[in-house]
């Protein structure tokens, strides 16, 4: 469909491994991977409400590349907000112009179940290509958009840092919500607290370098700590996923 | 080889999600697929025929993209047979023109068992830089290709609407070879009938809209009625494929 | 960040599919699919050794098409090898100039971890637009780049061939460090020797002429034999994996 409307148009498969109607690992994604984006669009959709009422969404980010803006799309359900909350939001509309959406090449498909096909793919491709963004819907508030930041840590209970698990990646590390400055003073070696496990785990500058049978907390690529084994998935070891509180001392 | 053959060539991965082998799945893929792409070469590749005598051919459908031709390539399988009859076959052709297959960089290569790189690939690559489908090889009756479009419902013996189901989609939906107008007349409220499960179903507007723990009848993406339930994979909880019958009462 | 730095880059996906840690399976992919390739820049990373001492370095090959250049991008850990040693290495640096990595867009985040974002993808987005490769850093000897041409097979001793599995491809057949010529003078119809199983196996011109239930000898896309069975997985009936000796008598 982007093809279609925008033949200029380069594509760029930002990734397609998101878990199905996982709504915050696709924000999260999306807030890891915008600061290195290129000026353009971003589609992003991952929508188990698509034919409800959630709104659909296209907004600019007030943070914009020197080079050119960079524009997001996508159901207004939260995948959006982070990323669009940490850049800035210059502007927001909803997409209620149908003359913008892509007309059913038969009568028989009502588009009403596909809205990344019929909505929010010719949004991008119109914008890709040079449309405003106010042409394609109704302006409204950015204090609007669903999703916000991720918390940061908090003191735990019984003493140490509270942390959140923001994400398990392909290898199996579990990120953080929390950066070195969050350890500052704690020292490189540490205890991993979970419910019914006690873990020393120490810092360390590389995967290569935590010993085997070991934990490290590694500064992952997008400055968060993670919790880390070497070529082996850490989660997976400690029955870890994405939301789990963990608690560092 | 496209990019060696056709520098200037946009690559579009529409999906590498066929199961291999199942060229059933890949025409389906390609017919749901058609009528929203882009003037421009497909190329279509499950082939565990390869290097038997079965055709590799190409063919331009008669219903191009008002902006462009639309030509199809691959082997002669029953792939390409249920999009290019949806979309009408102007002209096609058998590639038996080994000037436009990739020579091999290799002494040692055959290529008798990688016609999507040796043959299909540089046919399309050639295609989308101008050259003329007439060619490529020899032209063939477009009512010799293989595959026809899937066949309709029928009256169920005991009664009610007999359909086929035609695809599981990533999210566990099951397409079924039927529009809303198939079910004309019966009302919201159904009933599912399989071989050992009968269960009420009743249409819905948007997956959302199923209750937990029921079916959902929903219109899909591409007009067809799908057996659903919210968030979760309808054929994996009632044990269906594709190719499976089922009755609607 | 490809599209950051050279906006007009084409960026195709040649795999994402080589198993996390597995520099080997990484260096076979690229081996093989080299000499296929249009000129340009292949940015390969399997990075188990990321932020220690192994160098990061980028080279061009001898063998360049007629067209242009084609330079490989990548860690020096052995995935280059195979592949610069098949085409020959004009010349080769280690990427020490920091001018030329991505600056971090926060000052919380390192890039110890992700060189694949910050150096790698860099210098071939760099090398894609014309920067000259003595640019990037340090020369450095074509012949300390780490990792080798696959050796080919030997003598077994208690007679016939004794060959190794150099990749299981997703169909499961497995190939093998041989080609026909290495069978000469043995006739099509052979045994295959594994530690606990004993199989007849015969030449076969395609994968569809090999019987239901038996194993086929199959020339493969890459010139190699490969074990193969007709619309099965070779490997998994046979307990193979890359690596593994077998000898063909």
């Amino acid at each position: 469909v982007i093809a279609r409307i925008a033949p200029g148009a380069a594509i760029v498969d930002l990734t397609h491994d998101v878990a199905r109607w996982d709504v915050a690992a696709g924000a999260m994604t999306l807030w890891r991977a915008a600061p290195w984006l290129a000026p353009g669009v971003v589609l992003a959709v991952v929508d188990p409400g698509v034919a409800t009422p959630r709104r659909a969404i296209a907004l600019e980010t007030g943070a914009s590349p020197p080079a050119g803006p960079l524009f997001l799309v996508g159901p207004d359900n939260g995948i959006l907000g982070p990323a669009a909350r940490a850049a800035g939001i210059a502007r927001a509309v909803v997409l209620d112009n149908p003359a913008w959406h892509f007309p059913n090449p038969s009568p028989n498909v009502s588009g009403a179940t596909f809205a990344g096909r019929d909505v929010f793919a010719p949004a991008a491709a119109h914008l890709s290509r040079g449309v405003d963004l106010g042409e394609l819907g109704s302006p409204i508030d950015p204090a609007s958009i669903v999703g916000g930041e991720s918390p940061g840590p908090v003191a735990a209970p019984g003493g140490g840092v509270g942390c959140v698990i923001t994400w398990v990646d392909h290898f199996g590390n579990a990120q953080l919500n929390i950066t070195p400055a969050d350890l500052a003073g704690l020292g490189p070696d540490l205890v991993l607290v979970l419910p019914r496990i006690v873990r020393p785990i120490s810092a360390r500058a590389s995967f290569a370098e935590i010993p085997s049978g070991a934990l490290g907390l590694v500064t992952d690529s997008y400055g968060r700590c993670a919790i880390c084994v070497d070529r082996g998935a850490a989660a997976a070891e400690l029955g870890l996923s994405a939301g789990d509180s963990v608690v560092l001392r």
